[in-house]
C-alpha cells in the first residue's frame, strides 16, 4: 500500500480529505502530523504523530522512518487577518515549515510526490477586467500571509526545477463548507444569521462585504487536491477555484433567504483589513482540462449544508 | 549625533562603508553587529556586539537599547554557489534574520530608516535584448540565494507600505574591490593569475566564463548605500550597478594584460552552477537621477587595485 503523509491533520481540509478517501475506498497507509492533539479518525491504517514542523531534525527523522510516497502538506497558519497581527508567525508557519519538509526530502533523496498548497491571495490586487486570474499572472502579494505563500511557491519551483523534487503546487481560492471554524468569514456570517433568527436581533456586524471572492466547496477542493497530488505535472501550479466571483454581501443575502430573515448589516471598522484585495476570481481551466476535475457542489447547496451543520452544532431548533 | 546600526560589520562591504564615512568625515554613533569576532575598527565612537541575528529576542533587545536612527543591514550569506549546497542556511540567514530586524522595529514603533540590500540575482534569466534590467521588471529568481532575497524584498515592501516602516531597498549587482574574499569569482581570478605569473604555470581553472555580469567597485557601492540610506524614497527599490556588462573571460584578459601573461583557461565542470543567469546588466538611471550618484572607479583601476592588494597580501614580488 502506498504511504501518504498528511500535515495539518487537525485542520478543516484534512478531515474532508480523509473522508473523501474513505468514501471512494482509496487506501493509503496514512501518517498524520499536527501540532495539536490527535483527532479521532476511523480511517483504516491511520497513524498520528504530534510534531512541531519548525523542528527540522525531528521532521527529517519522521520522514526518514516513514518514507512517504506522497505528502499532502496542509499545515499552515492560513488566516490573512491573523497574519497582519502576527506576521513573523505567519511567515515561519507557512514558508519555513514547508522548507523544512522539502529540504528533508532533498537530503534523504526520496522521490516523494509533494503537494504544496498556495493561495489566491498571492496574486494581489488586479482590477476587475483582469479576472479571472490565470496561473501565469505576475504575483503582487500585499499581506503577510500572501508574502509567505509566494515565498513557499518560489521554493517549490526551485526545488522542483533544480533539485528534481516531485512538487506540484496549487493556488487555492477561498474554500467553505460545514465544520469550518467561524473565525472565517462565511461560517461567521452563518453563525450570526442563525443567531439573528433565533433571538430576533437582526443586527449583524461585518467587515468589508463589497469584496468579491471565489468560493469553492471544501469537498470539491479535496477531490482536486487528490487529483493534483497523484496526476499533476511536476513543477506546475494549478488554480483550485470555482471560477465564479460573488460579493460577500450576496452571500449574506443567500443565507438570509434560506433562513427567511432580513438582517441589518453593520460595518465594523475593526474588521476592515489594511489592504484588502477587492476582487479575487480564479480561472480553473488548467485544472479542468489537464486533470479532468469538475466541481460538484453548488454554492446554494454548500450554504445549506453549512446552515444545517451549525444548527446541529449549536443545538438550535429548525 | 545620529545613531547607525550596521549588521554584518565583519564583511567586505561594511569595512568600506566605515572607511567612506571616515574619509568624508561623516560622524555617527555606530553599533556594529556580527556573528563573528570583533574586527579592529578605528572609527570614533564605534561599538561592537557579537550576535546571532536568528535570535529574535536578543536583536529586539539590542535595538530597543540602541534606538538607531539608521540601520544598514549588510549581514547575509550572499554566495549563490553556497546557497545551492545549503539552501536552508541561505534562506534563514537572508530572509529570516531580516524579518527579525524589521519586526523588532515594528514592535518598538521606531522611525528608523532601514536599508534592505537585495541582489541583481532576483531578476533571474532575461535575454540580452532585455538588458539593462530595470527596477520594474518582474522577478524570476532561479537559485536559492535569489529566492531568499526576493522574499526579503517582498517583506520590505509590505512593512514599508502597510506598517509604515521607513525601509528603502536595493538590488545590488556584483561588487568587487581589494580585500574581497577569494571565494568570489574576480578575486579568485586575480589570485590564480598572480600565482600563474609567479610560478610560470599558466593554467587557471574556472567555471562558466562566458556569462556577462555588471561589476561595480565596492567604494562606489558604499557611497550609493549611504545616499540611499539617507535620501532614498521610502518603499522604493534602487539598482546599484555600473550599467556596463562584461564577460568574465574579458576580465581574465584584462587582469592578464596588466600582469603581462597569457594564461591557459580550463573550464572545471565542478564550478558550473545548476542554473547560471547568462547575462545580468543593470540600469542605474534611477539611482543617478534621483540621488545624484555617479560611480567614480573605472573597471581597469579597480582590477589594478585588486592586483596591488593581493600582491601585498600574499607577499608576492612585482
Amino acid at each position: 500500500m502506498k504511504k501518504l503523509l498528511i500535515t495539518g491533520t487537525a485542520g478543516f481540509v484534512a478531515g474532508y480529505f480523509i473522508e473523501f478517501l474513505k468514501e471512494n475506498e482509496i487506501e493509503y497507509d496514512i501518517l498524520g502530523l499536527d501540532i495539536v492533539d490527535k483527532l479521532s479518525c476511523d480511517y483504516p491504517s491511520y497513524k498520528y504523530k504530534r510534531i512541531n514542523l519548525q523542528d527540522k531534525e525531528l521532521i527529517k527523522e519522521v520522514i526518514e522512518n516513514f518514507k512517504p510516497d506522497y505528502i499532502l502538506h496542509l499545515a499552515s497558519i492560513s488566516s490573512v487577518s491573523e497574519s497582519w497581527s502576527y506576521p513573523v508567525e505567519s511567515f515561519v508557519n507557512n514558508t519555513n515549515i514547508f522548507l523544512n519538509i522539502i529540504e528533508s526530502i532533498r537530503e534523504l533523496q526520496l522521490s516523494t510526490r509533494i503537494l504544496s498548497v498556495g493561495s489566491s491571495e498571492e496574486y494581489g490586487n488586479y482590477p476587475s477586467d483582469k479576472m479571472p486570474l490565470k496561473e501565469d499572472y505576475e504575483l503582487k502579494p500585499c499581506n503577510p500571509y500572501s508574502v509567505a505563500r509566494v515565498s513557499q511557491e518560489m521554493l517549490s519551483k526551485l526545488y522542483a526545477d533544480n533539485y528534481g523534487l516531485n512538487i506540484i503546487m496549487t493556488r487555492s481560492f477561498n474554500h467553505i463548507g460545514p465544520r469550518q471554524n467561524d473565525k472565517f468569514v462565511i461560517p461567521s456570517f452563518v453563525k450570526q444569521l442563525l443567531n439573528a433568527k433565533t433571538t430576533g436581533t437582526l443586527r449583524i456586524d461585518v467587515g468589508n462585504v463589497e469584496i468579491v471572492r471565489d468560493f469553492l466547496d471544501v469537498r470539491d477542493v479535496v477531490e482536486a487536491y487528490h487529483k493534483i497530488l497523484i496526476e499533476g505535472k511536476i513543477g506546475e501550479i494549478y488554480n483550485v477555484c470555482s471560477g465564479n466571483g460573488i460579493k460577500l454581501k450576496e452571500i449574506i443575502n443567500m443565507v438570509a433567504e434560506q433562513l427567511s430573515i432580513t438582517p441589518e448589516i453593520y460595518v465594523d471598522k475593526n474588521r476592515l483589513r489594511p489592504t484588502d484585495n477587492l476582487i479575487i476570481v480564479g480561472d480553473n481551466t488548467k485544472l479542468k482540462s489537464e486533470l479532468n476535475w469538475q466541481p460538484k457542489h453548488s454554492l446554494v447547496q454548500t450554504l445549506k449544508d453549512m446552515i444545517t451543520y451549525q444548527e446541529k452544532f449549536y443545538g438550535k431548533e429548525n
